[in-house]
């Protein structure tokens, strides 16, 4: 190799369990449609192994895999998950070995004990007869040409039992053929330093099977997952098991999330390409969507915080020198830089959350002097742009004159009765001028804040129809000055959609009806705005 | 040493820094209150300095070091935070390190460059002045007799720029006398293998000044924070910086959640007592309940999930050998296992709580059966009677035939107006039947639930005068299922105090109103019943 060659770069194999183990997150279940959604997403990220599902245990997983050998995967492998043969049995009358065949799946990941301990206390049987149920288990799917992994149940809690035996049924999954032995710390417990060296035994005592190969599949449960997998790997696993968002049972499984980009950016492994490290963020995304949980908006890489600035003096040197702020550039993982309006907001701060708007305030410093004057005084009395963004823009926008009324309160009156035995009555009556013309409207709700939403979109339907595709998705209420029980201040932040894109509005009063209507207000008006004016001008 | 004796056990010290970088985390903010709260807490967990906030960076820091000096704390040292004097300036005229002084803290703690790229970008200057600049900020503080913590900002990403100079920041610290100097990973990208090493650079080059000891602080953009804080222990840091639920900007900080169980339970270091670990789960959930964030479910050590169980076999396994299914037994830091909750220890619970309350119910089966079946009946509709004892002892008393109703709602309601120009008018009216008598009463208020109080006190005053001294200390309103805005369930919690001792009370409804409604009657019948009844009896 002459030295303007690069040597070429180790490859990694990522083995995803997303649908099988990340599923056993307690209040997570995914549909068959989610599953095979997910599957061509983990696909297009070049995922190369997608653990299905676990075919004996759960019909619906069979079905899975009916529908996913259909689909077009470009890279992928389809793996399904099971255990070895039952004690004192034949391999070949194993109905889970049988059921993992049936899945016709060109791999097959079966898990057996590495701890004594558990051989006795839950198999209750021999540790030879364990030897022999990996061995033959193996040996009996590679007769029917499948590519095989080895999940060895246990194997660190093992390894600190009685090494020599963990190390054992390693080598009798190998001695049979396995493909690929995987180290599993199933209970989670374990720190990267012993991950370390029991590691290093797993390789050494492997040696002799070249063709077989390590891997790792780590939980969270002592928040070292992510660490556990890059040490095992720096210590010759080829392969990594993990979930997208981490998702799995108690803390989760390995998050493949962070140990992607930290393999392949921070330390030069090959997992996928450029492009398909630019989809990372937005696969996330599309499986938490499927899942139903919210994003995690502090998660490592594809967090929408992750890259967040705050504060006035740091955030003009983000500007000039990004590099020296971010551990990496967003871009790489499909993220954005994110500039967050707050309490230590500075000049630049809003030159640059404007230009995000897309204004250019940069040559406009008297407006930029006076907004800033407005956050500060709105932020003292309690208002809080950072989750805001929508409040903040309109903000903006009535600072640059581009600005648009689309109603005129007059008033609105909001009433709680509760008769113990008849009921709690909510009602709402809404007085406004729209368009020129006076509109009163009523509605009932099941809370006052319900009632006067409703009674403003009553109001406001006739003349914007759009408004029914803007909804609200989030409602929290915060108390802030704490000492005087009912009398004190309330802010409310209210997140909204139009199915589309989302926004945040806030309001602040003593009351917490006032505050409500406040947010409430801003995010119609914003929202109208976005559909009628387009993307913004310049000033 | 004889072989029976153990060796002493190394010492971590623990420095927390939720209230200061902690609280850069996006949309969290923590009122003088809470920030005080934190500080007991903290100090009870056994946490050895606390890391209270900027002062010449914010007012309301300044206020918090007036106020915290006063607790009475027992162990942990308050420790004010600031930044190296400004380039060419002389240390005694710096504002910044006389503010940190002008918070009489015993301790400070003052950051300063150890990466050439942001000594020549963000700060300006020469490599020569920034030495200057640290050492000379150490001197002036240590000549004020103030153990000096340096915070070697960006050191690891200095030493994979220019190590010798990075190295030479730490040496000018140590040689000005710093007691700590404490190597930041800011940008919070690095990973295990990196930090050894580096770590290990650090301490050979400190060798020189064995009064000066090595601290770690990480940020968890790569996910590795905790883990790079223990292989940091592990290379000789004697000091952790971190928060509670690793709140922090971006990504987080340090979990001292997950650092202190794996330094403490899994390598033997000596962090604080037992019985401070047992601390941890409700240190951690007060913390995340005064964030006004939802505690994570997921969250290693301390989340409810943590120690959760899924599956018939499992399950009866889990409870025969549950260390071999359990990486610590979760009652080591305050947890539990999340199956026997619902099963067994409910009970016990039960039991527990009645007795500190002063009933016996050991041999009452099925009264404590009775009363678990109402308890999870309102926790699954989003009751949570952990911060509202006094609900929970009302509950107790009515299932025991103790409780006596001082007053019977014939109903209430609650008028908000808001006529743009002329004002917002709350009124609440509440008609109740008193000792036999109908009594009608009417208030305003600056919001409808402090109306609501008014009128109710109003109507009780001529009857029960004692409830003048009860009044409410604190108000929060949580909401419960984000997805459906204002539709959701809303959980409103009430501190209450007669002067003498403190009690919670919970209300949930979907209406906002309505639950307020439920915590303060609560409030108000506790405390009538702790005036009129004395302690409780024996069923």
């Amino acid at each position: 190799m002459s030295k303007h060659e690069t040597p070429p770069r180790q490859k990694v194999y990522l083995y995803d369990t997303t649908l099988r183990d990340g599923a056993q997150r307690e209040k997570l279940s995914f549909t068959l449609v989610d599953k095979l959604r997910i599957t061509e997403a983990l696909d297009d990220l070049g995922i190369d192994y997608i653990e299905g599902g676990w075919p004996l245990s759960n019909p619906k997983d069979e079905e899975y895999f009916r529908e996913a050998r259909r689909l077009p995967l470009r890279h992928a492998r389809l793996t399904a998950f099971g255990s070895t043969r039952k004690k004192d049995t034949r391999a070949d009358q194993d109905a889970n070995l049988n059921a993992l065949l049936a899945a016709e799946t060109p791999v097959v990941c079966i898990f057996g004990k590495s701890w004594d301990l558990h051989v006795r206390l839950a198999l209750k049987t021999s540790l030879a007869e364990n030897l022999r149920m990996i061995a033959e288990s193996v040996t009996y799917l590679k007769k029917h040409d499948r590519e095989v992994v080895f999940d060895a149940e246990h194997f660190y809690d093992g390894y600190r039992s009685k090494p020599e035996y963990a190390l054992k049924t390693l080598e009798a999954a190998a001695a049979a053929g396995a493909d690929w032995v995987v180290l599993c710390d199933t209970n989670g417990g374990s720190l990267p330093g012993f991950i370390e060296e029991a590691t290093r035994a797993a390789r050494d005592a492997l040696a002799r099977y070249p063709e077989t190969r390590i891997g790792i599949h780590a939980h969270n449960d002592a928040d070292c997952a992510v660490a556990n997998s890059i040490v095992a790997v720096q210590c010759g696993a080829l392969m990594v098991h993990g979930t997208i968002n981490g998702y799995g049972e108690r803390c989760g499984n390995a998050n493949l999330c962070s140990i992607i980009p930290g393999l392949q950016l921070k330390l030069g492994y090959d997992c996928i390409s450029s492009e398909q490290l630019r989809l990372l963020t937005q696969t996330s995304h599309l499986v938490s969507e499927l899942a139903n949980l919210p994003p995690d908006p502090w998660q490592p890489y594809v967090g929408s915080s992750a890259f967040s600035h705050k504060g006035g003096v740091h955030v003009s040197a983000v500007r000039e020198h990004s590099s020296t702020y971010e551990h990496i550039d967003p871009a790489l993982v499909g993220n954005v830089r994110k500039i967050i309006v707050s309490e230590l907001a500075g000049r630049s701060t809003i030159v640059m959350k404007a230009q995000e708007l897309g204004f250019d305030l940069a040559s406009h410093p008297e407006t930029v002097s006076h907004i800033l004057r407005t956050v500060k005084k709105l932020e003292s009395a309690g208002y809080h742009f950072e989750a805001a963004d929508a409040t903040f823009e309109l903000l903006i926008r009535r600072e640059l004159g581009l600005y648009r009324r689309f109603f005129t309160l007059e008033s609105y009156r909001v009433i709680v009765e509760n008769i113990p035995g008849v009921g709690i009555r909510t009602d709402a009556i809404v007085k406004m001028r729209v368009n020129g013309e006076r509109v009163v409207s009523h509605a009932e709700g099941n809370g006052p804040v319900n009632a006067l939403d409703r009674a403003l979109r009553n109001a406001l339907e006739r003349a914007f129809p759009e408004l029914k595709r803007i909804r609200l998705s989030d409602y929290k209420v915060r108390v802030l000055a704490e000492k005087q029980g009912t009398e004190s201040v309330v802010r409310v932040l209210i997140e909204s959609t139009d199915g589309v894109r989302e926004w945040g509005t806030v309001g602040v009063s003593e009351n917490v009806i006032e505050a409500s209507w406040q947010a409430l207000v801003d995010s119609i008006e914003y929202g109208l705005l976005r559909r009628h004016s387009g993307s913004p001008k310049q000033p």
